[in-house]
């Protein structure tokens, strides 16, 4: 059972940066995410476009955004558990909350902040007879570890920003890379596109095109799929792979929370301003996941509701503690790993 | 008479990052402040000193965040009043506000939004007598062009960092600069310290410690002060000089906004949080002068008080016009100086 005080379920740059205000309280987080990786959209779907409107910088990159997040909170700590969906929630009798994932993986906390962002994001999976039985044994919809294809047999499908840039990585992990997509037109970055033409001529990447997969062979694992081209006389390909890896995109769905009693409206969970609470005390809700009037889905909004959020979690777990705020260029940050950030020190000192 | 979409009582980061808020709703902005830069605190006061709580920077300077802002908004062509205080408002016939600064400067917009930060800084002045005939005339309390004092005799007194650090820029600017303090230490970084006892080893800056100037001569302009000069016996110093500058520190206050009519509460302006609204529609408050239940008076809230302001205020603008948050990394930024920056466009592209 992980333990902490603030369970924080998104690990998106709104669940990021309430580890950053938590910390500045002595309150430990420990973060939820069903990616695989922390960062949310940011990381998973646009990591290399610029965002323009985060205060103070004219232009960075989603994927460095969530870097520079990672490396403000680094001292206190995080805990993590990712490529997990938190499913339930249980109030224990001695009022802290139990959440579980898909996976089981059981986590304790006085506190939880949903900083869910537009939903956990799910692979849209292609309709193919028995796919389910293969994920996990052949099939999977995210790559968590590239190592895993070391020195196999690759199959991608998409046409995709995700799909080219996958196979353009693992053309020098995989033993072979064969990518399959409906048309013959990819739609993704340009530079992506024409690195993928390069591998094609040079033999390293397979394209097999306009084309779909439609059937998985193997029994226990995948061990091979029927591909339908399509052509003046659409032909069946079988072909023998370790792994296919549909990329058609992620869908955000709200999903279990939706069920947590939760007062919803819009897809999202009402909060009040005050201090971003839900309806069941003890349980917040921050950034893009929630709604209050005059919300705007923006990341700069997460940020002041997680900031305000902690105030009021450190209030419901110290209710006789007065907390004085502290500014940062007054008072430092210290860190949980013994570290401590502050600003030179005035000196006084007589001139002679 | 300088007219806008958005008058921005305040330069401080929140009335900055306003202006780039107000111009992705392709609003125009005029800020007011009565320092004599963009920045407010952050440039006044603690220019070289980190913050650790903006998101997204592990660290930043004061004052690089506040360049980071004016570049951020420099596409939207922002008006500055700068050195005049925001003295009175008036409501005109057609709905608009006419705001007028200590110097006589009028301002007319629809749309007042106050980021007046702490208030506005007024200098804490010395107790010499007659010294207000001499403002303007010699003596001063902010340093706005420092050519003003080239080849001119320079005295400055104070103890803290705003007196070590003028010192020495004078120091090769002036062709005299003193330096008068109550104490023989100084309160500031160690280098300033040093630098200054050095520049008085050298002879390039005269030191008079511990002192006071308790004296001001000369007929319509300055022309010499008088100094006491503490030790066994108390000395009293004629000193030749055409510019006394304390720097005795600044003190915030709230001002004549205190008088508009807007409902106070422990000197910050209430405001409802759907919109950062005053009880006077039309003017906002934003930042750390306004207050509201769970108020924390941090830079990232006042970046979130003043997004959501600027869609209200488009409201109050165009009441018929619906619209339609476009993220900055889909729609881009049009600047009003034709600037455009936006995301890499995917392509659609064949591979044959």
């Amino acid at each position: 059972m992980i333990k902490t005080d603030i369970l924080i379920i998104g690990a998106g740059p709104t669940g990021l940066f309430a580890v950053f205000e938590a910390g500045l309280l002595q309150l430990k987080c420990h973060l939820i995410d069903a990616l695989p990786q922390a960062g949310g959209q940011c990381s998973e779907i646009y990591p290399k476009k610029p965002i323009y409107d985060i205060p103070g910088f004219p232009e960075v990159l989603a994927g460095d955004l969530v870097n520079n997040l990672m490396e403000q909170i680094k001292a206190f700590q995080p805990g993590f558990t990712l490529g997990e969906r938190a499913n339930t929630i249980e109030k224990l009798e001695d009022g802290t909350f139990l959440v579980t994932t898909n996976k089981g993986t059981q986590h304790n906390a006085p506190i939880v902040a949903i900083a869910g962002g537009l939903g956990s994001f799910e692979p849209r999976k292609p309709l193919i007879d028995r796919i389910k039985d293969y994920e996990d044994k052949g099939v999977s919809y995210f790559i968590k570890d590239p190592e895993v294809y070391r020195n196999k047999k690759v199959l991608i499908a998409g046409g995709g920003d995700s799909a080219l840039d996958w196979s353009i990585f693992l053309a020098d992990v995989a033993s072979e890379v064969t990518l399959v997509h409906r048309r013959n037109e990819f739609r993704g970055a340009l530079d992506s596109v024409e690195k993928v033409q390069s591998l094609k001529n040079l033999g390293k990447i397979n394209l097999i095109t306009p084309a779909e997969v439609v059937g998985l062979k193997g029994s226990g694992k995948l061990e091979a799929v029927v591909i339908n081209k399509s052509g003046d006389q659409d032909e069946e390909i079988i072909k023998e792979i370790d792994h296919f890896i549909p990329l058609f995109g992620l869908s955000p769905k709200l999903g279990p929370i939706a069920d947590w009693g939760l007062e919803i409206e819009k897809n999202a969970i009402k909060v009040d301003t005050f201090d971003y609470q839900t309806n069941i005390p003890g349980i917040y809700a921050i950034g893009d996941v929630n709604t209050y009037p005059g919300k705007l889905k923006l990341i700069l909004c997460g940020f002041h509701e997680a900031t305000l959020m902690c105030q009021s979690a450190y209030q419901r777990i110290f209710p006789d503690k007065k907390y004085v705020m502290k500014y940062t260029t007054v008072g430092g940050v210290s860190g949980f790993d013994g570290s401590k950030k502050e600003a030179p020190k005035a000196v006084v000192k007589a001139i002679d």
